[in-house]
């Protein structure tokens, strides 16, 4: 092996695990740490960064990777291409861009989120709007530095869903809304609408989590490298694929948030467990993107736990833990429940068919930011005009539209397409999976998750960053992304639940 | 502010905010660690070392000090002072080492405590020995490279004891020797021994963990400030004084273990949690050394908490907690049970009494092995003569023996003088305490711990690193160590105990 090549991959190596050490800090602060100790972790986490990035920018690793770039790609394997690739593209990220410049940005997202939690407290959009402004500017600097050929939102974008642009999104989420709108429209009108009481009510905590634990377990997740907690926001964290670990949050009025919040993380930590870390710790072995990453969690909460063979095989479960509430009820009014399809102003808490138009509204606005067609002071009003046209709402203060998210706030622009490109390829994968074992629900129906599993691991988890989204998505379905298939399983389903024509 | 010193500062800092995440994997690694994480966990801990390693030996920082010895000690504050000369010690500690001397004691740290595992599991100290023998010839090679004008085995104490040399400690543990030996052998001589039988039974492990917790927080443990869980050993970590973190582990037949490990790990915290940070994450601040550290574990265990006021105080809680095992027992039978003495063979189960020969026993070893008077192949036999000697009771098997500790396995000679230099420190600590504040007594048996908290904090946590031990001693107490003091307690204690002439 080519000694340019080992020089980097034990560099990459060495930032894989201070990267891993960095992840163990941000699980540790969201679970564990105490209040008073939060002043001195970011002082750690600060020194910790500053080694990264010095790391990252080491001019020794700049030459090593000149070395090898100037050999024929053909001399390598595809987990050394891909390592190569990956490293000069994550080089060049962190060194093409002005010192001034990243500092500004990074000194901008921690002071963003902090103006952001207080405009939101006070629902004062003019508070928050000189950091948009100033962030707008600056990541157009950005673009300019790192992709000065591409538009700058498409550059931002490329950050978080790698060869994805607006060029493929925007086509994709004009056939959403056409389709969806009117979709949503005729559910709205429909008198019938499922009975959700039962969902209310008085349930233990520790009830709901020894059957969370169970499901989670049940559905693959290696609890041997691996741990599931408590935290205010549920995340998947973690430092290594041997040491992966969920959260969720319980309120003891309700159970299926929370038990869905550790389905869809469990469905992320199965991307992580499943890892092909055996190629070491490089760049190759990496969970490939956001909208990937979302894609494994949509799967198993969407496309599997949302779904009538999954209700089938829990039910019996679900209701010897909550025997108060669920007595009298049937599996398939429990299904409808889990399956309500609502307008509702906050994005975290929409259900499969609306969510899509949560995001097209925030896509059509970064776009529209980053090539001037909308200004920052307008947001709130355009927020709320496209709340009307896409889901027939208007919040009724800023907190409940324009500033509910946090990710302008850290200057996250390209991130929203992620979810809904995360539940598209969820659902295009789920397809293909039925045609390559068309008794998966049935296995599911008897509660055997373990072909569905192995099904995600050999196509996508042990497939780490070789092919693009695009290509990764061609690989395994036989086809580039079309949203035919997530619209058709919407519209079967819901059709169904709500018994229109 | 000088230039050189602000620079020092700034590099100073950030080691300790480097070894804060340090810390905060070794507590993770032992609390929260999933098990089949602890390869990829060694890799991060190995990447954050090597960082670390680095930092310290940076030769820009070497520049920096060489500049600031330069100026005479007038020119600084004491802090300044104790800063500089702390960063050169731990630097020239750093630099004079040979590289490859530095990595075969790290390597062999690491194999070794591994061939210590499996030799005790066996029970073969012949496959130790090979070890032992190649790091006493490391260490000595070490201690002349970093003290080449000291015996070496002063060099290794003065590791973990700085200031301290066998010249100071052995006529002390000569002293206790002489005293103690015939004091243990009266005591097991009296026909009355207390009953302990009530410590034994069942005791509902969550009634435990609220006693413990309960008690933590009244000596004055700040949870804002720190967490307490479960580990395999009790132990006190964490990341800063504000991320201060203890733990136990229960045993639901036996609760004064569990409750007094805690106790004596908020010993250690309220030191941690005094430290004067507001000097900056500096050296200055740091807890001093292992003897002064345990000094504050043990002042709380054994000085308070096994003491006739603290029991009189928390009896009526502790009975509430367990009324079965201690609804017809008195104040007294319990403070009896607390404070029973018999000679047994391992050293971290062993009472106030009989603990300090077991230190002894190991003290002149290592000496013995330092000076060439003791082979490490006549190790067993000589364990087994000194612990009749000096307790009359001999070990059964190595395990019970020679092979007990993990000390030696990871190369940590010289640090075994601290147990007992810590229980004397916190002695002649207690009795200046008393003398100081005369109605401490009173306060604990009403609870009010108030008081001598603010003392240690006062007096030892809010010195950090200004003195050496030896002249905080004589600073807070008016003399120098005094083994009488220690003497003094236990005989007057024990002899009242055990109804001795």
């Amino acid at each position: 092996m080519n000694q340019h090549y080992q020089q980097l991959v034990q560099k990459l190596e060495e930032i894989s695990h201070l990267n891993g050490v960095m992840s163990t800090l941000g699980w540790d602060q969201e679970v564990m740490m105490p209040v008073g100790a939060s002043e001195a972790r970011a002082k750690q986490i600060s020194a910790l960064a500053g080694v990264l990035h010095e790391r990252m920018t080491d001019p020794a690793l700049g030459d090593c990777l000149r070395e090898l770039r100037e050999k024929t790609a053909d001399a390598w394997g595809a987990i050394e291409q891909c390592n190569i690739h990956e490293a000069l593209r994550s080089y060049e990220l962190e060194t093409k861009v002005p010192k001034q410049l990243v500092q500004e940005l990074a000194e901008l997202g921690s002071l963003g989120h902090g103006i952001w939690v207080t405009a939101r407290q006070e629902n004062c959009f003019a508070d928050f709007a000189p950091v948009l402004k100033r962030f707008l500017t600056l990541k157009k600097e950005w673009a300019h530095c790192v992709a000065p050929e591409s538009q700058p939102y498409d550059a931002n974008i490329d950050l978080f869903e790698r060869g994805t642009t607006m060029a493929m999104i925007t086509p994709i989420f004009d056939r959403l809304k056409q389709e969806l709108i009117p979709f949503i429209n005729a559910i709205q009108d429909q008198a019938h609408q499922p009975d959700t009481s039962f969902l209310q009510g008085h349930f233990a905590i520790e009830r709901q989590e020894s059957l969370a634990r169970k499901i989670s377990r049940d559905i693959g997740f290696d609890f041997e490298k691996g741990r599931m907690d408590v935290s205010v926001h549920p995340f998947c964290g973690g430092s290594h694929p041997t040491d992966v670990r969920i959260t969720t949050r319980y309120k003891d009025t309700h159970f299926i948030d929370s038990l869905y919040a550790v389905i869809h993380e469990t469905g992320h930590a199965l991307y992580e467990q499943g890892r092909p870390y055996a190629w070491g710790d490089v760049p190759a072995a990496e969970s490939l993107t956001m909208g990937i990453h979302e894609s494994q969690s949509l799967f198993w909460e969407r496309m599997i736990a949302q779904g009538k063979p999954f209700c089938t095989h829990y039910f019996a479960a679900i209701r010897e833990a909550f025997p108060d509430h669920l007595r009298n009820v049937t599996i398939d009014a429990f299904y409808r429940a889990l399956n309500t399809c609502k307008p509702s102003f906050i994005r975290v808490e929409a259900d499969e068919v609306t969510y899509p138009l949560h995001i097209i509204l925030r896509y059509e606005i970064e776009r529209g930011l980053f090539d001037g067609t909308m200004q920052v002071d307008e947001l709130p009003q355009i927020w709320n005009e496209l709340m009307q046209q896409y889901l027939g709402i208007i919040p009724p203060s800023d907190v409940l539209g324009v500033l509910q998210d946090s990710h302008w706030g850290s200057g996250a622009f390209g991130y929203f397409p992620s979810y809904t490109l995360g539940a598209m390829y969820a659902c295009q994968f789920y397809k293909t999976l039925l045609r390559d074992q068309p008794d998966t629900e049935d296995q599911i129906t008897a509660g055997n998750f373990a072909p569905t599993k192995a099904w995600l691991n050999e196509k996508i988890h042990r497939q780490g960053r070789l092919y693009a989204p695009h290509e990764l998505v061609q690989r395994v379905t036989g086809e580039s992304l079309n949203p035919d298939h997530f619209l058709s399983h919407l519209q079967h389903k819901y059709r169904d639940i709500y018994g229109l024509g």
